[in-house]
Protein backbone atom coordinates (compact mmCIF):
# COMPACT_ATOMS: atom_id res chain seq x y z
CA UNK A 1 0.00 0.00 0.00
CA UNK A 2 1.53 3.67 -0.81
CA UNK A 3 1.29 5.71 2.42
CA UNK A 4 1.60 8.69 -0.12
CA UNK A 5 -1.89 7.62 -1.20
CA UNK A 6 -4.90 9.67 -0.18
CA UNK A 7 -7.69 9.13 2.54
CA UNK A 8 -11.30 8.77 1.19
CA UNK A 9 -13.50 9.79 3.07
CA UNK A 10 -17.60 9.79 2.15
CA UNK A 11 -20.74 11.23 3.82
CA UNK A 12 -24.60 11.74 2.50
CA UNK A 13 -23.81 15.31 1.53
CA UNK A 14 -22.25 18.32 3.08
CA UNK A 15 -21.85 17.29 6.79
CA UNK A 16 -19.44 15.02 6.27
CA UNK A 17 -17.36 18.29 5.91
CA UNK A 18 -17.14 18.91 9.09
CA UNK A 19 -14.90 15.72 9.25
CA UNK A 20 -12.83 16.72 6.48
CA UNK A 21 -11.76 19.67 8.03
CA UNK A 22 -10.85 17.96 11.53
CA UNK A 23 -8.85 15.53 9.21
CA UNK A 24 -6.88 18.76 7.21
CA UNK A 25 -6.14 20.17 10.27
CA UNK A 26 -5.15 17.54 12.25
CA UNK A 27 -2.70 16.12 9.16
CA UNK A 28 -1.99 18.72 7.38
CA UNK A 29 0.31 16.44 4.92
CA UNK A 30 -2.30 13.75 3.94
CA UNK A 31 -4.29 13.64 0.95
CA UNK A 32 -7.99 13.36 0.45
CA UNK A 33 -11.27 12.51 -1.87
CA UNK A 34 -13.56 13.37 -0.36
CA UNK A 35 -17.58 12.05 -1.99
CA UNK A 36 -20.45 13.97 -0.63
CA UNK A 37 -24.15 11.90 -2.11
CA UNK A 38 -26.10 14.88 -2.50
CA UNK A 39 -28.40 13.06 -4.98
CA UNK A 40 -29.47 10.48 -2.69
CA UNK A 41 -29.85 12.24 0.62
CA UNK A 42 -30.55 12.44 3.46
CA UNK A 43 -29.51 9.00 4.28
CA UNK A 44 -31.55 9.59 8.04
CA UNK A 45 -34.95 8.58 6.57
CA UNK A 46 -33.61 4.84 5.01
CA UNK A 47 -33.63 1.81 5.41
CA UNK A 48 -30.07 -0.36 6.20
CA UNK A 49 -30.55 -1.85 3.69
CA UNK A 50 -30.65 0.73 0.93
CA UNK A 51 -28.12 2.39 3.52
CA UNK A 52 -25.81 -0.56 2.81
CA UNK A 53 -26.07 -0.49 -0.81
CA UNK A 54 -25.32 3.26 -1.72
CA UNK A 55 -22.20 2.96 0.53
CA UNK A 56 -20.79 -0.36 -1.07
CA UNK A 57 -21.41 1.89 -4.33
CA UNK A 58 -19.24 4.78 -2.62
CA UNK A 59 -16.73 2.58 -1.48
CA UNK A 60 -15.94 0.89 -4.59
CA UNK A 61 -15.50 5.12 -6.34
CA UNK A 62 -13.53 5.65 -3.45
CA UNK A 63 -11.04 2.29 -4.07
CA UNK A 64 -11.23 3.25 -7.85
CA UNK A 65 -8.96 6.19 -6.81
CA UNK A 66 -6.81 4.14 -5.10
CA UNK A 67 -7.22 5.64 -1.21
CA UNK A 68 -5.31 4.09 1.12
CA UNK A 69 -8.11 4.27 4.15
CA UNK A 70 -11.77 5.35 4.62
CA UNK A 71 -13.89 7.50 6.70
CA UNK A 72 -17.22 6.92 7.25
CA UNK A 73 -18.03 10.62 8.28
CA UNK A 74 -21.84 10.23 7.96
CA UNK A 75 -23.36 8.67 11.58
CA UNK A 76 -26.01 6.80 9.77
CA UNK A 77 -24.10 4.97 7.25
CA UNK A 78 -21.57 4.48 10.06
CA UNK A 79 -24.12 2.89 12.19
CA UNK A 80 -25.85 0.98 9.25
CA UNK A 81 -22.89 -0.41 7.15
CA UNK A 82 -19.73 0.05 8.49
CA UNK A 83 -19.60 -3.26 10.60
CA UNK A 84 -20.88 -5.76 7.39
CA UNK A 85 -18.31 -3.55 4.70
CA UNK A 86 -15.20 -3.72 7.47
CA UNK A 87 -15.73 -7.59 6.35
CA UNK A 88 -15.42 -7.01 2.97
CA UNK A 89 -12.17 -4.74 2.48
CA UNK A 90 -8.60 -4.91 2.73
CA UNK A 91 -7.83 -1.44 3.93
CA UNK A 92 -8.39 0.34 7.20
CA UNK A 93 -11.82 1.65 7.38
CA UNK A 94 -13.30 3.48 9.95
CA UNK A 95 -16.71 5.69 11.27
CA UNK A 96 -17.49 8.59 13.67
CA UNK A 97 -19.47 6.78 15.65
CA UNK A 98 -16.54 4.30 18.04
CA UNK A 99 -14.15 7.48 18.48
CA UNK A 100 -16.95 9.90 19.67
CA UNK A 101 -18.47 7.10 22.14
CA UNK A 102 -15.27 6.16 23.67
CA UNK A 103 -14.83 9.70 23.99
CA UNK A 104 -17.94 10.29 26.02
CA UNK A 105 -17.39 6.96 27.61
CA UNK A 106 -14.36 8.77 29.43
CA UNK A 107 -15.53 12.39 29.66
CA UNK A 108 -18.71 11.58 31.83
CA UNK A 109 -18.36 11.50 35.62
CA UNK A 110 -22.49 10.14 36.83
CA UNK A 111 -22.32 7.60 33.96
CA UNK A 112 -25.39 9.31 32.22
CA UNK A 113 -24.56 10.29 28.77
CA UNK A 114 -27.00 11.99 26.41
CA UNK A 115 -27.26 10.85 22.32
CA UNK A 116 -28.86 12.75 19.41
CA UNK A 117 -28.78 12.58 16.17
CA UNK A 118 -31.07 11.39 13.11
CA UNK A 119 -34.14 9.09 13.41
CA UNK A 120 -31.80 6.64 11.52
CA UNK A 121 -28.78 6.93 13.76
CA UNK A 122 -30.68 6.64 17.01
CA UNK A 123 -33.23 4.07 15.94
CA UNK A 124 -30.14 1.71 15.11
CA UNK A 125 -29.80 2.24 18.70
CA UNK A 126 -25.63 1.75 17.66
CA UNK A 127 -24.89 4.59 20.16
CA UNK A 128 -26.51 2.73 23.26
CA UNK A 129 -24.94 -0.65 22.07
CA UNK A 130 -21.27 0.77 21.77
CA UNK A 131 -21.19 3.07 24.69
CA UNK A 132 -22.55 0.20 26.69
CA UNK A 133 -20.20 -2.58 25.63
CA UNK A 134 -17.42 -0.01 26.29
CA UNK A 135 -18.31 0.62 30.06
CA UNK A 136 -21.59 -1.38 31.05
CA UNK A 137 -23.79 0.54 33.75
CA UNK A 138 -24.03 3.70 32.26
CA UNK A 139 -27.00 4.99 31.09
CA UNK A 140 -27.59 6.12 27.73
CA UNK A 141 -30.62 8.48 26.96
CA UNK A 142 -30.82 8.97 22.96
CA UNK A 143 -32.98 11.34 20.92
CA UNK A 144 -33.72 12.29 17.55
CA UNK A 145 -33.91 15.52 16.33
CA UNK A 146 -35.34 15.47 12.21
CA UNK A 147 -35.86 19.57 12.36
CA UNK A 148 -31.85 19.93 13.32
CA UNK A 149 -30.54 19.14 9.94
CA UNK A 150 -33.28 21.19 8.11
CA UNK A 151 -33.09 24.45 10.39
CA UNK A 152 -29.38 24.17 9.78
CA UNK A 153 -29.45 23.88 5.69
CA UNK A 154 -32.35 27.01 6.25
CA UNK A 155 -29.75 29.25 7.42
CA UNK A 156 -31.28 29.33 11.12
CA UNK A 157 -28.29 28.28 12.93
CA UNK A 158 -29.11 31.71 15.37
CA UNK A 159 -32.94 31.56 15.68
CA UNK A 160 -35.50 31.77 17.75
CA UNK A 161 -37.46 28.94 16.26
CA UNK A 162 -34.37 26.85 16.44
CA UNK A 163 -33.78 27.34 20.41
CA UNK A 164 -37.70 26.64 20.58
CA UNK A 165 -37.18 23.52 19.02
CA UNK A 166 -33.68 22.40 20.20
CA UNK A 167 -35.40 23.19 24.02
CA UNK A 168 -38.33 20.50 23.19
CA UNK A 169 -35.74 18.19 21.86
CA UNK A 170 -33.09 18.21 24.56
CA UNK A 171 -35.75 18.48 27.70
CA UNK A 172 -35.88 14.92 27.85
CA UNK A 173 -32.13 14.68 28.51
CA UNK A 174 -31.97 17.85 31.05
CA UNK A 175 -34.72 15.32 32.76
CA UNK A 176 -32.22 12.52 32.96
CA UNK A 177 -29.41 14.55 33.91
CA UNK A 178 -26.80 13.79 31.55
CA UNK A 179 -23.33 15.34 32.18
CA UNK A 180 -22.13 14.15 28.54
CA UNK A 181 -23.83 14.84 25.09
CA UNK A 182 -22.46 13.33 21.81
CA UNK A 183 -23.40 15.21 18.85
CA UNK A 184 -24.43 12.03 16.82
CA UNK A 185 -25.01 14.15 13.71
CA UNK A 186 -22.19 15.95 11.27
CA UNK A 187 -24.01 19.08 11.20
CA UNK A 188 -24.86 19.61 15.09
CA UNK A 189 -21.12 20.94 15.69
CA UNK A 190 -22.77 24.03 13.37
CA UNK A 191 -25.34 24.32 16.07
CA UNK A 192 -23.10 23.92 19.44
CA UNK A 193 -23.52 26.76 21.02
CA UNK A 194 -27.16 26.50 20.95
CA UNK A 195 -27.64 23.43 22.21
CA UNK A 196 -24.52 24.00 24.98
CA UNK A 197 -26.50 27.59 25.84
CA UNK A 198 -29.60 24.74 26.48
CA UNK A 199 -27.95 21.77 27.96
CA UNK A 200 -25.90 24.40 30.64
CA UNK A 201 -22.06 24.37 31.22
CA UNK A 202 -21.49 21.45 33.09
CA UNK A 203 -22.72 19.61 30.49
CA UNK A 204 -19.38 17.90 28.45
CA UNK A 205 -20.50 18.21 24.41
CA UNK A 206 -19.05 15.59 22.27
CA UNK A 207 -18.37 16.09 18.96
CA UNK A 208 -17.07 12.88 16.66
CA UNK A 209 -15.55 14.89 14.31
CA UNK A 210 -13.11 16.21 16.03
CA UNK A 211 -12.74 12.42 17.57
CA UNK A 212 -12.75 10.31 14.40
CA UNK A 213 -9.55 12.52 13.36
CA UNK A 214 -7.52 11.27 15.91
CA UNK A 215 -8.63 7.80 15.78
CA UNK A 216 -7.47 8.03 11.79
CA UNK A 217 -4.00 9.81 12.76
CA UNK A 218 -3.14 7.05 15.43
CA UNK A 219 -4.48 4.29 13.04
CA UNK A 220 -2.51 5.50 10.22
CA UNK A 221 0.87 6.17 12.64
CA UNK A 222 0.05 2.50 13.60
CA UNK A 223 0.10 0.93 10.27
CA UNK A 224 2.70 2.94 8.72
CA UNK A 225 0.23 4.81 6.70
CA UNK A 226 0.87 8.03 7.11
CA UNK A 227 2.02 10.13 4.40
CA UNK A 228 5.52 10.85 4.21
CA UNK A 229 6.16 13.44 1.57
CA UNK A 230 6.79 17.17 2.74
CA UNK A 231 6.73 18.13 -1.44
CA UNK A 232 2.98 19.91 -2.11
CA UNK A 233 0.35 17.11 -3.99
CA UNK A 234 -1.21 18.17 -7.54
CA UNK A 235 -4.77 18.42 -6.04
CA UNK A 236 -3.84 17.74 -2.76
CA UNK A 237 -7.80 17.65 -2.14
CA UNK A 238 -10.48 16.68 -4.71
CA UNK A 239 -14.42 16.47 -4.00
CA UNK A 240 -17.26 14.26 -5.86
CA UNK A 241 -20.53 14.52 -5.45
CA UNK A 242 -23.43 12.72 -7.16
CA UNK A 243 -25.48 15.95 -8.08
CA UNK A 244 -25.25 20.17 -7.56
CA UNK A 245 -21.74 20.55 -7.99
CA UNK A 246 -21.79 24.29 -8.03
CA UNK A 247 -23.78 24.41 -3.98
CA UNK A 248 -21.15 22.13 -2.86
CA UNK A 249 -18.64 24.04 -3.77
CA UNK A 250 -19.92 27.05 -2.49
CA UNK A 251 -21.00 25.36 0.88
CA UNK A 252 -17.17 23.85 1.30
CA UNK A 253 -15.80 26.83 0.61
CA UNK A 254 -17.40 28.69 3.44
CA UNK A 255 -16.44 25.55 6.23
CA UNK A 256 -13.06 24.54 5.13
CA UNK A 257 -9.67 26.42 5.57
CA UNK A 258 -8.97 26.79 2.27
CA UNK A 259 -11.43 27.54 -1.26
CA UNK A 260 -12.24 24.38 -2.78
CA UNK A 261 -11.42 25.24 -6.70
CA UNK A 262 -14.10 22.78 -8.40
CA UNK A 263 -16.37 19.64 -7.66
CA UNK A 264 -17.00 17.37 -9.73
CA UNK A 265 -20.22 15.52 -10.41
CA UNK A 266 -20.21 11.77 -11.10
CA UNK A 267 -22.94 9.23 -11.68
CA UNK A 268 -22.38 6.88 -8.48
CA UNK A 269 -25.14 3.94 -9.79
CA UNK A 270 -22.65 3.33 -12.44
CA UNK A 271 -20.49 1.83 -9.17
CA UNK B 1 -54.75 1.18 -25.30
CA UNK B 2 -56.99 -0.94 -23.26
CA UNK B 3 -59.16 1.36 -21.83
CA UNK B 4 -59.22 -0.87 -18.37
CA UNK B 5 -55.62 -0.70 -17.85
CA UNK B 6 -54.27 1.34 -14.82
CA UNK B 7 -53.31 4.93 -14.08
CA UNK B 8 -50.09 5.92 -13.15
CA UNK B 9 -49.50 7.69 -10.18
CA UNK B 10 -45.93 8.53 -9.51
CA UNK B 11 -43.76 11.35 -6.65
CA UNK B 12 -41.07 11.55 -4.68
CA UNK B 13 -42.50 9.78 -1.95
CA UNK B 14 -45.79 10.59 0.04
CA UNK B 15 -46.87 13.77 -0.73
CA UNK B 16 -48.16 11.98 -4.17
CA UNK B 17 -50.72 10.17 -2.04
CA UNK B 18 -53.04 13.40 -1.63
CA UNK B 19 -53.48 13.63 -5.87
CA UNK B 20 -53.97 9.60 -5.56
CA UNK B 21 -56.96 10.40 -2.87
CA UNK B 22 -58.78 12.56 -5.55
CA UNK B 23 -58.28 10.49 -8.25
CA UNK B 24 -59.74 7.64 -6.34
CA UNK B 25 -62.74 9.75 -5.33
CA UNK B 26 -63.05 11.80 -8.87
CA UNK B 27 -62.44 8.51 -10.51
CA UNK B 28 -63.99 5.61 -8.11
CA UNK B 29 -63.92 2.87 -11.65
CA UNK B 30 -60.18 3.46 -12.68
CA UNK B 31 -57.30 1.37 -11.30
CA UNK B 32 -53.63 2.83 -10.10
CA UNK B 33 -50.41 1.96 -9.99
CA UNK B 34 -48.35 4.46 -7.34
CA UNK B 35 -44.89 4.55 -6.99
CA UNK B 36 -42.75 6.66 -4.40
CA UNK B 37 -39.39 7.12 -4.59
CA UNK B 38 -38.56 6.60 -0.82
CA UNK B 39 -34.83 6.09 -1.45
CA UNK B 40 -33.89 8.76 -3.40
CA UNK B 41 -36.46 11.59 -2.03
CA UNK B 42 -36.66 14.32 -1.69
CA UNK B 43 -36.78 15.46 -5.36
CA UNK B 44 -36.66 19.68 -3.92
CA UNK B 45 -33.21 19.87 -3.28
CA UNK B 46 -32.02 18.24 -6.99
CA UNK B 47 -30.64 19.55 -10.29
CA UNK B 48 -33.24 19.28 -12.95
CA UNK B 49 -30.82 16.47 -14.86
CA UNK B 50 -31.13 14.09 -11.65
CA UNK B 51 -34.80 14.71 -12.05
CA UNK B 52 -35.07 13.56 -15.28
CA UNK B 53 -32.71 10.94 -14.94
CA UNK B 54 -34.80 9.76 -12.20
CA UNK B 55 -38.28 10.69 -13.72
CA UNK B 56 -37.60 8.17 -17.07
CA UNK B 57 -36.66 5.48 -14.69
CA UNK B 58 -39.86 5.76 -13.08
CA UNK B 59 -41.93 6.20 -16.36
CA UNK B 60 -40.43 2.80 -17.76
CA UNK B 61 -41.30 0.77 -14.84
CA UNK B 62 -45.25 2.53 -14.82
CA UNK B 63 -44.89 1.35 -18.66
CA UNK B 64 -43.71 -2.41 -17.78
CA UNK B 65 -47.23 -1.88 -15.51
CA UNK B 66 -48.82 -1.44 -18.91
CA UNK B 67 -50.27 2.02 -17.49
CA UNK B 68 -53.01 3.37 -20.27
CA UNK B 69 -51.75 7.37 -18.80
CA UNK B 70 -49.41 8.44 -16.36
CA UNK B 71 -49.40 11.33 -13.54
CA UNK B 72 -46.38 12.90 -11.65
CA UNK B 73 -47.99 13.95 -8.71
CA UNK B 74 -45.05 15.59 -7.91
CA UNK B 75 -44.27 19.54 -8.42
CA UNK B 76 -41.01 19.33 -8.94
CA UNK B 77 -40.78 16.50 -11.24
CA UNK B 78 -43.36 18.18 -12.84
CA UNK B 79 -41.71 21.37 -13.42
CA UNK B 80 -38.10 19.90 -14.30
CA UNK B 81 -39.32 16.36 -16.17
CA UNK B 82 -42.92 16.43 -17.85
CA UNK B 83 -41.93 19.40 -21.01
CA UNK B 84 -38.90 16.45 -21.97
CA UNK B 85 -40.50 13.46 -21.15
CA UNK B 86 -43.96 13.72 -22.68
CA UNK B 87 -42.30 14.05 -26.06
CA UNK B 88 -40.91 10.81 -25.61
CA UNK B 89 -44.15 9.23 -24.50
CA UNK B 90 -46.77 7.59 -26.56
CA UNK B 91 -49.27 7.47 -23.92
CA UNK B 92 -50.67 10.77 -22.19
CA UNK B 93 -48.81 12.22 -19.28
CA UNK B 94 -49.95 14.90 -17.15
CA UNK B 95 -48.72 17.00 -14.51
CA UNK B 96 -49.70 18.69 -10.81
CA UNK B 97 -48.61 21.92 -12.49
CA UNK B 98 -50.89 23.06 -15.17
CA UNK B 99 -54.25 22.23 -13.99
CA UNK B 100 -53.23 24.40 -10.54
CA UNK B 101 -52.06 27.13 -12.31
CA UNK B 102 -55.36 27.28 -14.76
CA UNK B 103 -57.25 27.03 -11.64
CA UNK B 104 -55.52 30.18 -9.91
CA UNK B 105 -55.51 32.62 -12.67
CA UNK B 106 -59.16 31.72 -13.14
CA UNK B 107 -59.67 32.26 -9.68
CA UNK B 108 -57.36 35.97 -9.45
CA UNK B 109 -59.72 38.97 -9.21
CA UNK B 110 -56.85 40.98 -8.41
CA UNK B 111 -54.60 39.59 -10.70
CA UNK B 112 -51.66 39.50 -8.04
CA UNK B 113 -51.16 35.44 -7.08
CA UNK B 114 -48.56 34.20 -4.98
CA UNK B 115 -47.34 30.43 -4.73
CA UNK B 116 -45.69 28.85 -2.33
CA UNK B 117 -43.50 25.08 -3.00
CA UNK B 118 -40.30 24.04 -2.48
CA UNK B 119 -36.93 25.57 -3.36
CA UNK B 120 -36.10 23.14 -6.72
CA UNK B 121 -40.30 24.00 -8.10
CA UNK B 122 -40.05 27.74 -7.12
CA UNK B 123 -36.55 28.61 -8.61
CA UNK B 124 -37.70 26.92 -11.73
CA UNK B 125 -39.88 29.68 -12.13
CA UNK B 126 -42.93 27.41 -13.52
CA UNK B 127 -45.95 28.42 -12.55
CA UNK B 128 -44.76 31.81 -12.85
CA UNK B 129 -43.63 31.02 -16.52
CA UNK B 130 -47.43 29.02 -17.25
CA UNK B 131 -49.25 31.54 -15.56
CA UNK B 132 -48.36 34.43 -17.32
CA UNK B 133 -48.22 32.41 -20.49
CA UNK B 134 -52.15 31.77 -20.03
CA UNK B 135 -52.42 35.66 -18.46
CA UNK B 136 -49.96 37.92 -19.67
CA UNK B 137 -50.45 40.52 -17.13
CA UNK B 138 -50.68 39.15 -14.77
CA UNK B 139 -48.29 39.67 -11.29
CA UNK B 140 -47.18 36.40 -9.44
CA UNK B 141 -44.89 36.35 -6.77
CA UNK B 142 -43.36 33.26 -5.52
CA UNK B 143 -41.57 31.73 -2.44
CA UNK B 144 -40.26 28.45 -1.48
CA UNK B 145 -40.80 27.50 2.40
CA UNK B 146 -37.76 24.81 2.58
CA UNK B 147 -38.98 24.02 6.60
CA UNK B 148 -42.68 23.39 5.39
CA UNK B 149 -42.33 19.35 4.80
CA UNK B 150 -40.16 18.31 7.20
CA UNK B 151 -42.26 20.17 9.88
CA UNK B 152 -45.37 18.09 8.26
CA UNK B 153 -43.10 15.01 8.63
CA UNK B 154 -42.30 15.85 12.24
CA UNK B 155 -46.27 15.62 12.77
CA UNK B 156 -46.57 19.04 13.40
CA UNK B 157 -49.42 20.37 11.55
CA UNK B 158 -50.42 22.06 14.14
CA UNK B 159 -48.03 24.02 16.26
CA UNK B 160 -47.05 27.15 17.33
CA UNK B 161 -43.68 26.79 15.88
CA UNK B 162 -45.10 25.98 12.53
CA UNK B 163 -47.58 29.18 12.69
CA UNK B 164 -44.56 31.45 13.41
CA UNK B 165 -42.02 29.75 10.14
CA UNK B 166 -45.65 30.05 8.37
CA UNK B 167 -46.03 33.74 9.08
CA UNK B 168 -42.22 34.60 7.91
CA UNK B 169 -42.58 32.86 4.84
CA UNK B 170 -45.94 33.54 3.93
CA UNK B 171 -45.54 37.87 4.55
CA UNK B 172 -44.11 38.60 1.98
CA UNK B 173 -46.85 37.18 -0.47
CA UNK B 174 -49.08 39.00 2.07
CA UNK B 175 -47.22 42.39 1.33
CA UNK B 176 -48.05 42.16 -2.46
CA UNK B 177 -51.66 41.59 -1.46
CA UNK B 178 -52.13 38.40 -3.73
CA UNK B 179 -55.85 37.43 -3.56
CA UNK B 180 -55.34 33.60 -4.48
CA UNK B 181 -52.27 31.58 -3.66
CA UNK B 182 -51.40 27.97 -5.22
CA UNK B 183 -50.32 25.05 -2.52
CA UNK B 184 -47.44 24.43 -4.92
CA UNK B 185 -46.21 21.42 -3.02
CA UNK B 186 -48.29 17.97 -2.66
CA UNK B 187 -47.18 18.20 1.36
CA UNK B 188 -49.23 21.53 1.86
CA UNK B 189 -52.77 20.69 1.57
CA UNK B 190 -52.05 18.87 5.32
CA UNK B 191 -51.04 22.72 6.52
CA UNK B 192 -53.98 24.29 4.53
CA UNK B 193 -55.99 25.44 7.95
CA UNK B 194 -52.48 27.14 9.17
CA UNK B 195 -51.74 28.88 5.31
CA UNK B 196 -55.59 29.93 4.98
CA UNK B 197 -55.84 31.76 8.69
CA UNK B 198 -52.52 33.25 8.16
CA UNK B 199 -53.32 34.79 4.61
CA UNK B 200 -56.86 35.16 5.73
CA UNK B 201 -60.15 34.19 4.95
CA UNK B 202 -60.10 36.70 1.43
CA UNK B 203 -57.64 34.76 0.04
CA UNK B 204 -58.14 32.10 -2.10
CA UNK B 205 -56.19 28.44 -1.77
CA UNK B 206 -55.89 26.25 -4.90
CA UNK B 207 -54.98 22.40 -4.26
CA UNK B 208 -53.05 21.43 -7.66
CA UNK B 209 -54.14 18.11 -6.75
CA UNK B 210 -57.95 18.26 -6.65
CA UNK B 211 -57.34 20.58 -10.47
CA UNK B 212 -55.40 17.68 -11.65
CA UNK B 213 -57.64 14.77 -11.13
CA UNK B 214 -60.48 16.97 -12.71
CA UNK B 215 -57.77 17.28 -15.35
CA UNK B 216 -57.13 13.68 -15.83
CA UNK B 217 -60.62 12.76 -15.50
CA UNK B 218 -61.90 14.98 -18.78
CA UNK B 219 -58.44 13.89 -20.81
CA UNK B 220 -59.59 10.47 -20.36
CA UNK B 221 -63.26 11.25 -21.43
CA UNK B 222 -61.63 13.04 -24.21
CA UNK B 223 -59.40 10.46 -25.24
CA UNK B 224 -61.92 7.43 -24.74
CA UNK B 225 -59.77 5.83 -22.07
CA UNK B 226 -61.93 5.89 -19.14
CA UNK B 227 -62.91 2.64 -17.22
CA UNK B 228 -65.93 1.08 -18.45
CA UNK B 229 -65.85 -1.89 -15.90
CA UNK B 230 -68.12 -2.07 -13.16
CA UNK B 231 -66.70 -5.11 -11.75
CA UNK B 232 -64.25 -5.13 -8.76
CA UNK B 233 -60.69 -5.43 -10.20
CA UNK B 234 -58.28 -7.99 -8.52
CA UNK B 235 -55.86 -5.65 -6.64
CA UNK B 236 -57.69 -2.18 -8.25
CA UNK B 237 -54.89 -0.18 -6.52
CA UNK B 238 -50.93 -1.18 -6.39
CA UNK B 239 -48.13 0.62 -4.54
CA UNK B 240 -44.37 0.32 -5.32
CA UNK B 241 -41.92 2.00 -3.65
CA UNK B 242 -38.15 2.33 -3.50
CA UNK B 243 -37.25 1.94 0.00
CA UNK B 244 -39.49 2.05 3.57
CA UNK B 245 -42.31 -0.64 2.80
CA UNK B 246 -43.88 -0.86 5.87
CA UNK B 247 -43.48 3.02 6.52
CA UNK B 248 -45.17 4.11 3.26
CA UNK B 249 -47.81 1.54 4.25
CA UNK B 250 -49.12 3.26 7.59
CA UNK B 251 -48.65 6.61 6.03
CA UNK B 252 -51.20 5.89 3.30
CA UNK B 253 -53.36 3.74 4.72
CA UNK B 254 -53.94 7.06 7.45
CA UNK B 255 -54.73 9.42 4.11
CA UNK B 256 -56.42 7.26 1.44
CA UNK B 257 -60.09 5.76 1.93
CA UNK B 258 -59.29 2.46 2.16
CA UNK B 259 -56.88 0.16 3.58
CA UNK B 260 -53.93 -0.22 1.78
CA UNK B 261 -52.97 -3.97 2.56
CA UNK B 262 -49.72 -4.18 1.09
CA UNK B 263 -46.48 -2.02 -0.90
CA UNK B 264 -44.30 -3.54 -2.66
CA UNK B 265 -40.11 -2.57 -2.64
CA UNK B 266 -38.83 -2.34 -5.91
CA UNK B 267 -35.11 -1.15 -7.30
CA UNK B 268 -35.64 1.53 -9.49
CA UNK B 269 -31.99 1.79 -10.36
CA UNK B 270 -32.67 -1.42 -12.55
CA UNK B 271 -35.29 0.32 -14.71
Amino acid sequence: MDRNAPIGVFDSGIGGLTVAREIMRQMPKERMVYFGDTARLPYGSKSQETILRYSRQIIRFLISKKVKAIVIACNTASAYALETVEKELDIPIIGVIRAGAKTAVNATRNGKIGVIGTEATISSGIYTDVMTRMRPGIEVTAKSCPLFVPLVEEGLRHDSVTDEIASRYLSVLKGRFVDTLVLGCTHYPLIRSTVGRIMGEDVTLVNPAYETAIELKNLLEEKGLSCCTDGEAHEKYKFYVSDLAEKFTVFATSILPDDVKRTEKINIEDY
